[in-house]
């Protein structure tokens, strides 16, 4: 109990690959205080970590120094959790592998845990948000891409590596969708953010009923847009969330036979669609599920605000480090 | 250490529709002794009990009493592990919640637990077989059906309500076969020794090339009929085992995905079909896996003889009983 009350706070620090973002977080998930800096202003991760900490330093000290902070956890794309590394990420401005949470535990002397985006919002979850008190729940980001964290026995799953949990890119469709990844028919070319668009294209181009996005010039129509239309009666809209809602639900019921957790916790822009997305995506649950699962998994939203999610999920990692604990 | 050497061996029971085995295991996964009753000659799970246990404690006092065993683990289908009982399992004679590990506990007053046969399974190749010192494997047994119990973080995953981990019932082809379950398209459907033989059906009725499987009744072919064809150069026989094996490594790759396990490691007569099955398998996993997983998982085949598997996945889980451990 000492050491919990003499390190009341965290720091999370999220980097995107335009900005990075930080806070200091406390136990109630309060960002009491936060700033940013260009992630691709630097073109070393040296210079990237010193701009990092002299921004971050002064916001520490603001708040009663160094120790009273217990920890900080970063949320990274390909963050490595037993490494403390990021590796070989493709938006990011430095290549290979980047001993990041070294670099920043050297430079501040605080333990520092790192993680990727979809872990942390996972803990962010757990921590703060709709996964409070589970030990098992699987959480799916849905952005430009599709993240996930999965949380059984209250714990990450980090796996042999490192990088579990990619389920944005199980194979939803054989021969489908080319992916950035590479490969073909991947959960996020059809159910991310930018999956919503694809379709939209689609089916503006296979079909000819009229619909308001026929307005928007093909090649720039964003989600947001079909959620719009949709809003406004749009037929072919309101199918386009169909369309993703199904497949997602249909994915969402093969990982409810994986690990079977109790609740799943959608993140993200599309979740704001409401009953355009959830009505089908639950139908295809229900439709698709083993009896033995049905009706068992809840299908929640976060309860964290999108401006704060990512700093807060980060800095859930922190609270749960080790050697801070004394 | 006293307790332990005070209590040097473990009971496995193994419970399938047919026959319910039963034997006493050493630390290093010996089968000391061992019995067998018909699971279904017994109208009420107490005459089942009680039958059982009569059969079993002379093979107990023969290896010195009661308090020479530190545990019973007992393999059955729809075994949830945290209640200890078997639920609605549709190939048993008895119906609805069976509280099957506290009857034996309370008739022999050993501490018992229970789970599924393929859960058993992954902890029998954790304690004595092909998984031995892993953290994190994904254990698949190719069966009639097709089982999987999931170890991650050195613990099985058995989700919120005891049955994580139903692999055989992810569904891979959309629309595909009728499954057991009611849905349609379940991967063991189509890679299970049965899935093998209504590959063989289809492919030899859809098609017109000579095949030694044409000499066996198409209703009567088993997978063994196509193993024994495909050594002796059939090709259409080779081919079964090439779609069976492409098939199983696609979702292989999804599984590897979730929880990036060390190892697969399989199990089941199919996994005798060598490389007629394990080539394409591994093809499927290479051209279908995400780049950060690429050649990580090993495909490993179970290292347990199939007679004894039961037994030994069933007692490994005594060993972990924390009750017993004074």
């Amino acid at each position: 109990m000492k050491s919990y009350l003499e390190k009341p706070y965290v720091v999370g620090i999220d980097i995107g690959g335009t900005n990075s973002v930080f806070g200091i977080v406390d136990t109630r998930g309060t960002i009491l205080t936060n700033g940013s800096i260009k992630t691709a202003a630097y073109t070393t991760i040296e210079e990237y970590v010193d701009a990092l900490c002299k921004s971050l330093l002064p916001l520490i000290v603001a708040q009663g120094g160094v120790d009273k902070i217990k920890g900080i956890g970063v949320g990274a794309p390909n963050g490595n959790y037993y490494s403390g590394t990021i590796e070989f990420a493709p938006n990011l401005p430095w290549k290979g592998v980047l001993p990041l949470a070294a670099l920043i535990e050297e430079r501040l002397g605080i333990p520092t845990a790192l993680t990727n985006d979809a872990n942390a919002a996972a803990v962010g979850e757990m921590t703060y948000g709709a996964a409070r008190g589970m030990k098992d729940f699987i959480m799916i980001t849905l952005g430009t891409g599709i993240g996930s964290g999965i949380v059984i026995n209250g714990q990450v799953v980090y796996g042999h590596d490192g990088f579990a949990g990619e389920l944005g890119h199980v194979i939803v469709r054989r021969q489908g969708r080319m992916c950035g990844c590479g490969r073909k028919g991947c959960l996020e070319t059809y159910c991310s953010a930018t999956g919503v668009a694809r379709t939209a294209r689609e089916i503006l181009a296979a079909r000819t009923e009229p619909s308001l996005l026929r307005d928007i010039p093909a090649e720039s129509i964003v989600s947001k847009d079909v959620y719009d239309a949709a809003v406004q009666g749009d037929k072919l809209a309101q199918e386009i969330f169909e369309f993703t809602g199904t497949l997602l639900g249909e994915a969402l019921a093969d990982f409810i036979a994986f690990s079977s957790p109790e609740a799943i916790v959608l993140f993200g822009g599309l979740v704001k669609s409401g009953d355009y997305i959830m009505k089908p995506l639950q139908k295809a649950i229900d439709d698709n599920i083993l009896n033995i699962f049905k009706g068992k998994a809840k299908i929640l939203c976060s309860e964290l605000k999108d401006s704060d999610a990512a700093v807060l999920g980060a800095s859930a990692l922190a609270w749960e480090l080790k050697e801070a604990a004394v």
